[in-house]
């Protein structure tokens, strides 16, 4: 056993994760070391209510572990020399037990620690997605009041920086709706399941001691117990289930993030149409409101790619029936996942709430190249009278400052038509009611 | 427009990548040039179809696209200064028809390069996932006769690289085989969409032209004739479709991954349980039998997921209505996913199909510990009898050499045990037989 | 031997990948397959130089190589079976020679494939290494000058997107060089050795034949002969050579990309203070003026990490004296980011030397806030005359649409100030010219 | 303000990473908070002893701080508003100081939030360096110990999984030596610097109070007494020196994790080469000797390449003076790497130091193959006497379980030749003891 180990633990409460700060308590350290008492618990109560296991012994323990509670920094220590914590956490807990005849051998009865340790991070798993999942509710409600609201406000749409044709604010918010609400249902769907084989994924355990169908039925009453489903076959190395939740999650801050991303890009000091309900502050600079939800949710976009790699990487190298890393190497990587979708989630909530938008900017800026972006429209339109090398002439002489009205009006052949109607974003807006009212009805479904 | 460019292409044939060489074609520069075609060319069809272009300009344009072969390697150049293909390649498709009037104006007819650029990964990724799915069947299929013939052969389970208890030859394969199936069935159902939104995304130019109605019926009929799904909005920067696709590669090439480590592991030297029906060479070393294919494929799956995290991070980039590099950094991450993952499978149905069990080496293994691979069954059997303690320490000693059969006899209170029966690794393989058995149903089904 | 490939090989010139495209032929396939063959020749030379092979074998291998052109695109198809291309070019190469008795003994003489491939690479390296310090130079050179133009032209600094406090252009420009600089240099120290071991990284062929003297030197002077340094010893599964030089490259695109994240975000429509030279057009929008260098080398900077990752992942899973998958997937990563690291430095120089400034947008945009933007320095200068919280209330009402000079015009204790002056941006500059001299000092340098 | 987040903290003190748990004190949130602390208190001191602050109230702070313990939880809750934890903690100093006239402007005087994070962040680091290099002296001296004691060892060197030609036992150590030693070096030489740049990387605060030279000599004196070195200027968005940090944080995980495969694969219960000095244990399995270190170094290992593409992705991000969520991005990403780089060297000098090499399982490794393992030295020197082909053949049934010694013996052509020297892998060994002498030489320079 390793004795290396320098006695003082380090920690982390979220100071370098402001993201998840305050939201990711159901996946603390204390949760997990929970989850994996109540692993071991449930098995007790599985094995005493389908009556393989003898009363006395399982009652001792499950009294004894009700009020236990593990010194979790003193856990993380322990679990160095084997390499996780199952084998010092299942040792308290027979010590619990230890006047008790038998029950200690009635602890962590026929499992392996990856038993325990998947049921937990999935138990866990369960939890953070139920969180973030009411969050992500939220945020798709608000988006669809927002996109109604602004259903049939027109604003500049806008390619590779620059605007481009008209478009609406609803639009946005539409499409911001729908890729939300698709991560959410995914999310839901990526729900991992319990894991049960004993050492070497085939049962044997069980089956040796209560027989084929006793062993079976213990997986079933497991698994409804905890509340998780079970899966096909024990899936100590065939890892799907994780990479597919590790997968959800980064879609989760996908879809948070790139909607942070256009909230600071909307909110910038020169484009102003949208601004966060409450900013963050800074108190050497008044004049500043910084779009700090957004910051903190692109923070965790941004990272979340490189941690989903991480569960995929682990997923390859899953060799032999347990591998020799790429197991341990998921835990880290998973939780904070889950963490900085808990607080994406969270912090998302607040921000599609407090959003405000600034219609008189939306207005200024879509007007600001004085109706050039109306040029995909004039072309359409007007090449056909006055021929499409006139159009892009005057869509770049007006681009250069002059007016777009009298550059028109200055051209014979367009007399008497009504150049205001075609230079009006509002009847150049596609589809764009029809998108917003399909997210709006997904939204409230 | 950049003129910075030198003249001589790069190009990429695979020698860097044999993984793939010979098996990416369908995903070449050439499948994708004819892919924009295929998606310009379409869009014609459609218009004509409906009726709302004239039929001689559309008529002309087919004719001419259709012994149309472009200039790929020239094509990659001119695409350089606008940062796409579609620019130069619409100058040439208007170039073949430059004589007949107005035939230009209804190629590219109101739809914008990102609406032929996805539609056209799209059909690629439609025709690769076709192909590597067939060789994914191959693999399953294969799959299930190696379960299913080797159902019942004891084999040692191994964690964290070391002997655990006994398992099945067959159950390894059948968790193999499920893995691959549902990475299979996962890829089937990552299919990206159709894309039409136009230069806003809101099919505003359409709208303008056609009215709303035959704008719509444009994209359901556009759909149907290029074989793709219609999505539920223009998806520009709503990148779900895409990263959903390379997460499920990713989930191939872990899959396919995994199992190559396992044939590499099983396959070394000293261990010599599998091996490749064929092998590398080397022809200094005549004694080398490498497994190649096995090699090939993990270096799959060791890129796959940093090429999978990348089109997360475009997805969270995704600003505005077209994006400022995120969705440019899609393309080659993307094509190179499904490059590795065609080149996977159909390794992969190679190294399935050919794979040699030497079941002597097999048994040789399962049986180098003396018997101390039973372990765990001792414990169950014996500890009642002759206590925790004394079995511990006979499984020490015999794992020191000692012979655990002598060491066993030599306790009285084991005298007329059949102790050949208790250390009989058949007799300890729990449920591997069912788990074999739910594997081959499913990959037969 | 794997046989299981189709016939049709795909290619890839760059038409998904335009930032690389016209600028990575250094490192094409042709160029690659180019340096297989000159390690194998370069070996010959030095084996013949040092006078251990006899003259006449080697001159007919010399002869018969020269003319040599290998077909690269069936090279990669024969690289599948044994996993890398050098068992078949060796059999070409050796074929040049069928005739000339033991000429075919002296080609790949005592050398492993892994010497040869990872030579190769370091040859492509060393080259693409060399094409791009120029343009980084390039980079370098044409920021400089422009730091030194608009080394004193005030403009707005912003944080969290939000106007903080007054910067100039030419620190910003400054503050790039100096990364670039950095990039480039360390870049350059990165380049990578030679390459040669044999089958097992001992040199055992060699010393067997030549002695342990003639075996260092032949190290030597192969290197020398190749224009490449030696390593300390063989590193056949020691990948640092390779990791630095992947997060060598993908410092460069750091570096360029968060240069182009800049220009495309200053080039917004309605920040519009930079512009490149040449910019991308839209056929249906001629208003528009696309960043497209900008856009290019911003979609490489968000490639390259995955790419790093994957060099790290291989160079971690270098198992054994040769790993089993983990060397090949290094040569398409590895390769990649040699491409777009071309590309990138060949557009951002190009980018960089067109580089438009707005100096009428710079000073409108730092105008726009009214003044805002001084408000530290309102705190700082005048709190301790009317306090704290009133600049603040001042800053917070003009921030609301009011005029800064007027409500501190109307503060009874700051009559007689020179109001104008503290509100100079010009006034509030800090070390901003310290920046740009020292960042031109070494831009020339 | 952001005020959505739930009351309860979570946390994380290692239970889900073993590799780190008990080694990462230093880097710890209480670490970080302290450091945030000092850079602020250093700060006070250096206004203090260059004369520009008054005496009294930096007397009175420097006093009030000496005490001063921050709530660690509630300051991560507190840092959600506004993304970082600057503001609530100078909140918290300056109300040390409340009732002392003027004191609480001295705190946090002319800087800005991200000068304190990111030199608290190079404080922690360069803690973190210290610890590591220590374990990485550990694990190098410990290497030279293995390698010179096992330099004259025969032992299998393996290829592609399987064995090619002999190699040294000591031959390996000295490779990973060198490597860990490379490692060392280069993270030694990757401690970031001092940030201060004030509100926009200008100074502009300093300099306005204090004149241009006074704000140039504070940044010299911080840095010295903070035992940091000085940046070549303010470094808020170029961000080299954290990717440089991140990368060489990689190497040495790359480094440890090699060496970890290596043990692990060596310690494979079929092969038994190596063992860790003490092991984990399974109190099912008794038999089971688990190489825990390996296992754990190598999870981190898997994890480290993922957390430095993300340092890479927030680089390229770094837009404008301040970034919109990249900043932010750098943080956990960086400790989690220092974390495991903590851990992974604390645990591999544990596991280099401890390390047994079982010569006998060496011995028959190397023999098992029958010689063949001498298969290029066969061909190297019988190949000239009896023919290519005629030696290929014999190692072909040599390998299919023939002898080939007797085989060889039934050469007429090699009577009288010493064929067991041929065979004896001490004869052909290379320049492995120059790579041990090499290597030696290093690990104790």
């Amino acid at each position: 056993m390793p004795t290396d180990a320098d006695a003082a633990p380090g920690f982390d409460v979220g100071l370098l994760s402001p993201v998840s700060a305050g939201r990711d308590a159901v996946v603390s350290d204390a949760a997990y070391a929970a989850a994996l008492v109540r692993a071991e618990v449930a098995l007790a109560q599985v094995l005493g209510s389908l009556g393989v296991a003898p009363r006395a012994p399982i009652e001792a323990f499950l009294a004894a572990a009700k009020p236990f509670e593990v010194d979790v920094a003193q856990l993380a220590l322990d679990a160095v020399a084997d390499g996780n914590p199952v084998i010092p956490l299942v040792q308290r807990l027979r010590a619990l037990v230890a006047d008790v005849p038998d029950a200690g051998a009635w602890v962590h009865h026929g499992v392996t620690s990856q038993d325990i340790v998947d049921t937990a991070m999935s138990l866990l798993a369960r939890d953070a997605i139920k969180q973030a999942s009411r969050d992500l509710d939220r945020v798709v409600r608000a988006l669809a009041d927002l996109a109604e609201r602004h259903r049939d406000t027109p604003a500049a749409a806008r390619t590779l920086t620059q605007h481009a044709v008209p478009t609406t604010v609803g639009a946005r918010f539409a499409d911001w709706l729908l890729q939300v609400a698709d991560a959410r249902d995914e999310l839901a769907a990526a729900e991992p399941p319990l894991q049960l084989g004993g050492a070497g994924g085939t049962l044997a355990s069980h089956v040796e001691e209560f027989g084929h169908d006793v062993a079976v039925r213990i997986v079933a009453a497991y698994a409804q117990r905890l509340g998780l489903h079970a899966a096909e076959a024990p899936w100590h190395t065939r890892r799907t289930a994780v990479t597919r939740l590790g997968d959800a999650l980064a879609r989760v801050t996908d879809a948070l993030g790139r909607i942070a991303l256009d909230v600071a890009t909307l909110s910038r000091t020169e484009i102003g149409e949208l601004a966060e309900g409450s900013t963050g502050g800074s108190s050497a600079m008044p004049q500043k409101q910084n779009p700090a939800r957004s910051v903190l949710i692109r923070s965790a976009a941004l990272r979340a790619p490189g941690l989903a790699a991480t569960l995929h990487v682990a997923a390859a190298n899953a060799v032999d029936e347990r591998p020799d890393g790429a197991w341990h190497a998921e835990w880290p990587a998973l939780r904070e996942l889950l963490r900085i979708v808990l607080g994406s989630a969270g912090l998302g909530a607040g921000l599609v709430e407090g959003l405000v938008v600034h219609q008189d900017a939306v207005a200024r800026n879509l007007a600001a190249g004085g109706g050039t972006i109306m040029a995909e429209r004039l072309m359409l339109v007007l090449a056909p009278v006055i021929g499409k090398e006139r159009v892009q002439r005057i869509v770049v002489e007006a681009n250069q400052g002059g007016s777009i009205t009298e550059l028109l009006a200055a051209q014979p052949e367009l007399a008497g038509r009504d150049l205001a109607a075609v230079l009006d974003p509002r009847g150049y807006l596609g589809i764009a009611g029809d998108i917003v009212d399909r997210a709006v009805a997904r939204g409230r479904s």
